[in-house]
């Protein structure tokens, strides 16, 4: 029999230090959210491939575990020929399975309805360090709310949460960076560009971080772009003062590109945000936050911690995309939260972050302990047990020694070794 | 584009209510199992193919949901015709993944290992009522211990737990059943039928409680055994004494077929785990007790509840399977307890198991609120869910009934409607 002991490529077994450490912060997820109303929801791991592959995913289409057809269905696709093998897929991200969820439930749950989704998703990506083809995903939408009071309660949710879990390696400050694709529009507007140059041109500001204004000016100028549209846009961007208002960054801006209740919106959200932080954590308005993917229509927003290049969580609103799933306007906003990114600055910072088994006792039976002293032992035990402290009941090995240091390295502190 | 609402055929969308109630019970497995010493860990959902077809799963592997080789690799498979076209699968059960994930990671992990699985497990049945193509098992292991310890932590930790979960329905009254698969094999052997002949008898045995003694003869006859032996066998099965001891049972089995150690052991188990159960459960040596899967080695068990005609938990001492795959000899034992029976039993009774979000207030915000009014009332949340209550902030619907009847259903009891 050929039997293969590592795990499917790119994935990951997980162990008992691992799991301590994901269950714990699990738990802080789930019970931070709860208090501000959010309702874990689940979905099967699985989707009809034509959900999985309908354009909402980007490239991430590219990336999906298919699951193949079974019994004669799967016996007619062959014998057909370059048919479609595949009836389902697994999911690449927690989105699309909520539009569906959403269409498919939405008479059963409140509106505007507050989701909760933890859950592992799969992408066939090339492995790297740290990237892996099955991950934990945390998402929280709200859906039914056209008004700011989701992103004020996604963003200050979502910050009460990292403060909690931060706490625990002792970081406290962190920066949530907040935007508006609507300003992001109207700033290539006022420059000078075209409707359909807005796509292209936000590629380039994405990607300030990296190749500065000065790599912007350059992409933008190979990619055919008039110099004074050019130097226009990118005039808005250089010498931006550390916290900028909204108002100030969009003085210029005319009215045609940009209604003046989009600047009240991002002024309402941060004066409501701002007082709802705990020390160290700040909000400011980044006009050069400009997020990936194409479906966001509003506030956009991302958190940053210092000392790490990646964000840890990032979202916005996106009101056209449930729509296109169930056929009716949905308006929608979301936050998904940097799992697999949170555990790696948790292990960073592992003597702190680390879960042990706490106030653990061993009892460790020779092999000829009768059976009253057995009875004893378990009675003890359960006498532990029912005062909450963890206790295991096993053989003692002939290597003792290595036994103990391995239950040690779990975090059990008592050994017991019981002789007749 | 065509989009599919529902969710893979055989396949769940979990509601808030269903996710409350499933993540309470498995709050409660994970804090008793851990005051056992059990230590939870996760393997990824898919497995190489030919882990997963390597004649351990039964019948299960006809079941598999296949995952596509993907792009070169895929086309060659193809190319060459007849070829496997999957390289993983999604796993049926917990157990393959377990032996595999314990010759990967076996140098980093205590001996005896006593491990806790949660998870999903799929496979492509035929759906039917309360049976479906994802569901979630939940398995404890006890790796690398061969006395009677395992069992009786096993069976002590799994009747603490589900003591816990039916008191929330007030339901205290279950039975464990044990036996050993050693008896089982020497009383046929008693009776006078081969070693080969073995595991077609207890295939008849186990179907005691639904063809009763006469069928069994029956069966046996039409499958061509001696009457002589039939009817021996038959005799030691007709009038049992509830509770009838091991010893009583085993005493006319000759020494030849049974040595007397398995009946001290059961003895033991029996004396250690009587005195550690709560009132009205009960645990009986049960002769009849013969459980499907073909790789136990030892005693096995099974825990049934009045009134349903399902066992709830079933597992047992399994010493040369892990072998298998490892290539090293690894004694274990085993209990699986069938979560989504244990939901259904629960749901039977949801006035009293259904988890609601407590305390929860819902601040319903009138749509011409100034900014200091939300500001206000975003301070009175945020005091408010300091100190643990639920507290959602929306804006007030024109269906304001509905919208509050709607938060009703999950639980939230306050509602206060903001006017400026």
């Amino acid at each position: 029999m050929k039997f293969i002991k590592t795990p499917v490529k790119g994935m990951c077994d997980m162990l008992p230090s691992d799991m301590r450490l994901r269950e714990h912060i699990f738990a802080m997820i789930r019970e931070t959210y709860a208090t501000y109303g959010f309702m874990q929801i689940e979905t099967p791991v699985m989707e009809h491939i034509e959900n999985l592959t309908s354009k909402q995913g980007g490239d991430n289409e590219k990336l999906i575990f298919k699951v193949m057809k079974r019994g004669a269905e799967l016996q007619r696709a062959l014998d057909a020929g370059k048919q479609e093998l595949a009836d389902n897929g697994l999911r690449y991200d927690l989105t699309v399975p909520l539009s569906r969820y959403y269409a498919n439930n939405k008479e059963k749950l409140p509106s505007p309805f507050k989701a909760l989704q933890m859950g592992s998703v799969w992408r066939a990506d090339n492995p790297q360090k740290g990237r892996f083809r099955q991950f934990t995903q945390c998402d929280i939408d709200i859906l039914g709310d056209e008004t700011n009071l989701a992103e004020i309660e996604l963003i200050t949710a979502t910050s009460a949460m990292l403060t909690k879990i931060f706490a625990e390696i002792d970081i406290t400050d962190f920066t949530i960076h907040i935007n508006d694709r609507k300003i992001l529009r109207a700033a290539a507007l006022q420059a000078g560009f075209q409707e359909e140059d807005i796509t292209s041109v936000l590629i380039s500001l994405d990607k300030f971080d990296k190749i500065g204004l000065q790599g912007i000016r350059s992409e933008l100028l190979e990619n055919g772009y008039a110099a004074s549209a050019v130097d226009a846009y990118l005039s808005m961007y250089e010498n931006l003062q550390e916290g900028i208002s909204c108002a100030d960054f969009c003085k210029e801006i005319s009215e045609e590109y940009l209604e003046a209740s989009v600047v009240e919106n991002m002024d309402e959200i941060l004066a409501c945000v701002k007082p709802m932080l705990a020390d160290g954590v700040k909000i400011v308005f980044d006009p050069t936050l400009v997020r990936g993917m194409g479906y966001y229509t509003g506030p956009i927003f991302e958190i940053s911690i210092d000392g790490y290049s990646f964000s840890i969580a990032g979202g916005g609103r996106y009101d056209e995309m449930i729509g296109k799933f169930s056929g009716q306007d949905v308006s929608a906003s979301g936050f998904s939260i940097g799992f697999e990114r949170i555990i790696t600055i948790l292990k960073d910072h592992m003597d702190k972050a680390g879960q042990s088994v706490q106030n653990g006792t061993v009892f460790l039976l020779d092999k000829k302990v009768s059976l009253e002293r057995k009875q004893e032992i378990f009675a003890k035990a359960k006498q532990l047990r029912a005062e909450g402290n963890v206790v295991s009941i096993q053989p003692m090995r002939k290597n003792v020694k290595r036994q103990i240091e391995m239950l040690e390295a779990e975090g059990f502190q008592k050994f017991e070794k019981i002789y007749e």
